[in-house]
């Protein structure tokens, strides 16, 4: 069900998988897909103005509700013009339910669990999970909130993203077939109370919104044939596939196949929080029409510049980035890529940038964001060129670490 | 003397004053004077890329040759290709002597005296002032260095700013006028040495450079008589005014026009750190063709935004600058300046600003920064304009608070 200003249209071209070469019209702009959505936490790409954003090809942002909630507020959001306005982009958006960060606070996030880190040290902002909703304490000021189904689409009303999600609960992969059963029915539970308050309060956005599904199920194949069925059953317009993924990248891809051979094809699908290389490329051979992950924006602050395998340079084991830190690049003369067209590889050298970094000037996050921000984007107009001519096994080979 | 690639013009158009419209072309482009130049002290205006700075009208950048010199080095800088190539800037530069940030370390700075600080808790970087040089101890490992005449003007011609400075010794404003004297003679006997340096050095680097000469003198006519006469000559390209320009605004004022009355009028003459907008106007008046402070940068990045008298709010007396921090700013709307061309103020309102520096976003900082950049940019285009029509006066009541 599209609402109004809203729609996605595709093409398949392969027999082999089911890439799916597609455009998602949104009120605020048409996004050509595969896409990838980088992360504006605080409603910011750090470090960057919308003008760069555009510069490198972006087409769509997201931001969290669970901190736009604590600041400035949704009210705040709303009255400054909604995200898209206040922040300038004036592009699509997306809003999480804000559930994620409440529950990797809680729980401890998937990937501290297989590092073995079990948090003992961090404050516990859940505090308790009901059929009600989730109760946290706020990282600013220590107040206690109850965040509900509705009072997620209620934030995402305010801030006006033009696609929002519904509250469910990020079960941890630990959990057992019985737990993760239980969650998914309550997680349906929310999922309903969901669309209701999401139908009830149309009027408050300043455009109009739409509403994606989330699948559950964990690692399960008859939980997510179950989730499947749930969210096709409503009337949403996209879907996410969430839920536990599995704890490595095998399970991870026999879980995103089998969910993706399970969703209606007629929707739009994003993949939650997965943003490395070789997993885009499975992701998109499944049919995944949108990614989002913190990590290439992350690792740029860190000094790690993604970087085509043919570029790497460093000791040891290939990686899908050089780290400009690394004493190698201190005189080095030439951009971090010399095919890319960003700014930060037009103007400056690896030298400069090995430099910023040492000197801890923040031209340096800057400059290196920019970078991964167009690699992310070039990697996915790339793939999308392969879809259109069914050429994604030659593109992977030059893109992905064999 | 002008060296390849220089050359200094001017006309006045004023009897009530000495204020001069001029321009000054160096190797790596052409400034129209008064220009302000900003501070990228290890060769980065902090969260701007060159395209940014070019955006908002910048016409010229200065380096710190003591940072630049700790790190990356001058070799570092000149094997990539010098500052102006490396910073990717490619426009004109000046570098300072390196001495400023040693002896301000050593003895305080001006300000500091005037606030009462003493600097008790800082390392004292500065070891000893002989004939021969300061010793002083990096900040990054500890290790003890001597920089000499020779050693600024080596380091300087190898980091390759367009204009660069001699070493002198910045006197603290509190000493007495015979240790001024015995100073101001050991800085002549090191701008001697500086200007032999320099000659001898001229193959070092990427583009033809141009030599300052410091006029020293501290509060006392007689002495900055005999610093006039010994600058003017010296056949230095431009002078800077330097020495303890006195302990407020009122004997700063009377030393710069002092000053300003004695030298060589064919040069161009740079202000060394003065960048309040009331200050400019009466250093304008007094024929300064070039101004630098860290202030509009610095600023910023606190939450400061530089702003007309016209559009200042808050609380109690107006300020040159609006506190984006302020709990008044929260919802508000509007641009910080509804006259300003910049990105900032094209795209962001006052409340997304607010929320920005409340989260602590890098975005929050850029933004400003890029604000004050664009805002000095105007005011010295406003103040050129105003010197060709002779309407100085009129223009400083619309930017100065009266």
């Amino acid at each position: 069900m599209a609402p109004e200003g809203f729609d996605f249209q595709y093409t398949s071209s392969s027999t082999a998988h089911k890439g799916r070469r597609g455009t998602l019209t949104t009120p605020h702009g048409t996004l050509e897909t595969p896409a990838f959505i980088f992360c504006a936490t605080k409603a910011s790409v750090k470090g960057l103005m919308p003008s760069q954003l555009r510069a490198v090809g972006t087409q769509i942002i997201l931001s969290n509700t669970y901190h736009l909630y604590i600041q400035p507020g949704p009210e705040q959001v709303h009255g400054l013009g909604g995200l898209q306005k206040m922040t300038g982009w004036n592009g699509p958006m997306l809003t999480d339910s804000g559930g994620f960060q409440i529950f990797s606070l809680g729980h401890g996030s998937v990937a501290e669990e297989i590092k073995g880190r079990r948090m003992t040290n961090r404050p516990k902002s859940m505090l308790k999970i009901t059929e009600e909703g989730a109760m946290f304490r706020s990282y600013k000021d220590g107040t206690k909130h109850l965040l509900t189904p509705e009072k997620s689409i209620q934030i995402q009303r305010h801030l006006g993203a033009d696609m929002i999600l519904v509250l469910d609960e990020c079960t941890p992969f630990h959990v057992d077939k019985e737990y993760t059963r239980r969650s998914m029915h309550m997680s349906h539970r929310w999922a309903e109370r969901s669309f209701v308050e999401f139908e009830r309060t149309h009027h408050i956005p300043h455009a109009p919104q739409s509403l994606y599904g989330i699948i559950q199920g964990g690692v399960y194949p008859d939980l997510r044939r179950e989730g499947a069925d749930f969210v096709n059953n409503l009337p949403f317009f996209g879907h996410a596939v969430g839920g536990s993924l599995g704890a490595d990248k095998s399970q991870m891809e026999d879980v995103v196949s089998l969910t993706m051979s399970l969703l209606a094809p007629e929707r739009p699908v994003h993949l939650l929080g997965i943003g490395g290389i070789r997993d885009i490329f499975h992701g998109v051979r499944q049919g995944i029409d949108t990614f989002d992950c913190v990590h290439p924006t992350r690792l740029a602050r860190h000094g790690g510049a993604l970087i085509k395998p043919k570029f790497w340079e460093g000791q040891g084991k290939p990686k899908e980035h050089l780290n400009i830190r690394n004493q190698i690049f201190a005189n080095d003369p030439k951009p971090l890529d010399p095919e890319c067209g960003c700014e930060t590889c037009q103007t400056f050298s690896r030298g400069y940038l090995h430099h910023l970094f040492k000197a801890k000037e923040m031209t340096g996050l800057t400059a290196l964001t920019l970078h991964n921000v167009a690699f992310m984007n070039r990697l996915m107009a790339d793939i999308r060129a392969a879809l259109e001519t069914d050429t994604l096994d030659q593109l992977e080979a030059e893109w992905v670490i064999s």
